[in-house]
C-alpha cells in the first residue's frame, strides 16, 4: 500500500454553484491527506469566498485543475465513483462510504486511477455523466433531510478513506499480481465498438436504440475489465464483424 | 435499539466564534438525524450566516438551547465525549469516531443522555472542561495539516452514529433493480454458447484452447448480469452465430 495514496486518488466536482463549497472541498481534503481536486465547469471560479473557505489548504485550490467536460476530467481514470444521498432506480453498484473506501484501497494497490465525483448542489449529476460511473457511493442520510452539503460528502468519503487506506494491509497475491484496469477512455472505444458490430450483424438498429446500449454499458462496467481482458474483446468484436461483413461481400 | 436516538444523543458547541459554522453544524446534524443542539456561549448568535449555512435546518437552530456555562449545559447527561484532532497529552480515554459510536450505541441502547462536545474554532476546549468529559474523540487528519472545521467534525462523528445506530446496509444492485441474477445453470449455458459462437465467427480454436475460456468465464463472474442482461447477451451470440452462419451458406 503506498502511503501516499493522494496519487491514486481525485476528486471530481462537476458544476458546482457556490465558490465556497469548492473551498470547503479543498479543506476537507487536505485534513484527510487528499490533493488532486479536479473542477468541471465551475460555476464561479475563483472567487474569494473559495479562498476564505480553504482555511489554509489554498495550496490545493492552486493546482486544481479545470475542465470544460466530465469526459476529460476521468479520461485518465480507471474506476469512476459518482456519488449520492438519493436512492436512484438505476441498478449502479451501490457502495456505502466504508465499502467505497475498502474497494479504493484494492484499486489503489493496483497502482489504479481512481476519480470521485460529486455533482451539482441541486441536481446531482446528469445521466450521461452517470453512465460513464463504475458505481455510486450513497451517503445514508436522514430520509426526512437529505440535503447534505457537497463539501460534508467529500469530508465523510475522505475521512473513510483515511480510515481505510492507513490501516496497512498486506498486498494479497491476486492484488500484487494485477493487470491495470482499462481506462475510461479504452472503455469508451469498447462501447462504441460494440455499437457498431452490433449493428453489423444485424442485432441492433440505432434508430431504435432502447435500454440497449446503456444496459449493455452497465454490465460491461461491472465486470471490470483489465487491459488484456480488453484487448480479447475488441479481438472477439473485430472477428464478429469480419465474419458478418465477408457474408455480405 | 431506539430508532429515534436523536433523544439521547445533543451536539454541545462551546464558545464558538463564527455563527456560519454553527448553521452548518445544525445542517450536517440533520443530515445524520440528530436534532439536539446546545450552543455554550457562542461569540455571535443568532446571526443570518448561522440561518443562510443552515440551510434547511433552521428548526434546529430554532430548538437550540444556549447556555452560559458548560457544566449547565451537560448537567443532565450520563456520559460526555470531548473532541480532538490532535494527540493530547491528558490520559482521556481515546476513541475514533467509529468506537465512540459503538460506545454510543450501548450508551441510547440504555436511554443514558449523551452529549458530545466541540470546543473553539482555535483552542478546542479549555483544561476545565476537559476535565468534565468522561472520554475524548479523536478524528485523526494528516498530520500536516489537521485544521477540521468544526460542522466537518460534527458530520464524521454524526455519520458514525448513524451508520452504527441504523446499521445501515446499503440497498444492493439486486434489490433496487429487483431482476433476478442469472443462475448458475444459465451461466454454465452462456459459457457453452460463448465458446460455440467464438468458434462460428473464426476467433477460437478448440484444439488450441490456451486459457481464453477461462480469462472469459472470469470476466462474466464479475459481472453477475441478471436474467434480462443473460437474455441480451445470449440474443447477440445468437445473432453472431447468424452473421457468420449466412455466409458459410
Amino acid at each position: 500500500m503506498p502511503t501516499d495514496f493522494s496519487n491514486n486518488i481525485k476528486i471530481v466536482l462537476v458544476g458546482t454553484t457556490h465558490p465556497g463549497n469548492i473551498g470547503a472541498t479543498a479543506r476537507a481534503m487536505k485534513t484527510m491527506g487528499l490533493r488532486q481536486l479536479v473542477l468541471v465547469n465551475p460555476k464561479i471560479y475563483p472567487d474569494a469566498d473559495a479562498t476564505a473557505r480553504a482555511s489554509g489548504a489554498d495550496d490545493i485550490l492552486a493546482e486544481a485543475i479545470i475542465h470544460q467536460s466530465f469526459t476529460e476530467a476521468i479520461t485518465d481514470c480507471h474506476f469512476v465513483f459518482g456519488t449520492s444521498t438519493r436512492e436512484r432506480s438505476i441498478p449502479w453498484p451501490l457502495f456505502t462510504p466504508s465499502q467505497s473506501a475498502e474497494k479504493i484501497a484494492e484499486l489503489v494497490d493496483k497502482d489504479s486511477m481512481v476519480a470521485i465525483v460529486f455533482g451539482r448542489e441541486s441536481s446531482g449529476l446528469a445521466n450521461e455523466e452517470l453512465e460513464l460511473c463504475n458505481a455510486m457511493i450513497q451517503i445514508h442520510t436522514d430520509p426526512d433531510f437529505s440535503s447534505l452539503n457537497i463539501a460534508s460528502a467529500v469530508q465523510i468519503i475522505s475521512y473513510e478513506i483515511r480510515e481505510k487506506l492507513l490501516q496497512v494491509v498486506p498486498a494479497n497475491e491476486e492484488s500484487s499480481a494485477g493487470t491495470p484496469l482499462a481506462s475510461v477512455d479504452q472503455i469508451q472505444q469498447l462501447y462504441e465498438h460494440l455499437q457498431q458490430c452490433l449493428v453489423d450483424i444485424d442485432y441492433f438498429d440505432p434508430d431504435k436504440p432502447r435500454r440497449l446500449m446503456r444496459r449493455l454499458k452497465r454490465v460491461i462496467n461491472r465486470s471490470q475489465i483489465d487491459i488484456n481482458e480488453y484487448n480479447i474483446v475488441r479481438g472477439i468484436l473485430s472477428a464478429a464483424q469480419k465474419a458478418a461483413d465477408k457474408k455480405k461481400d
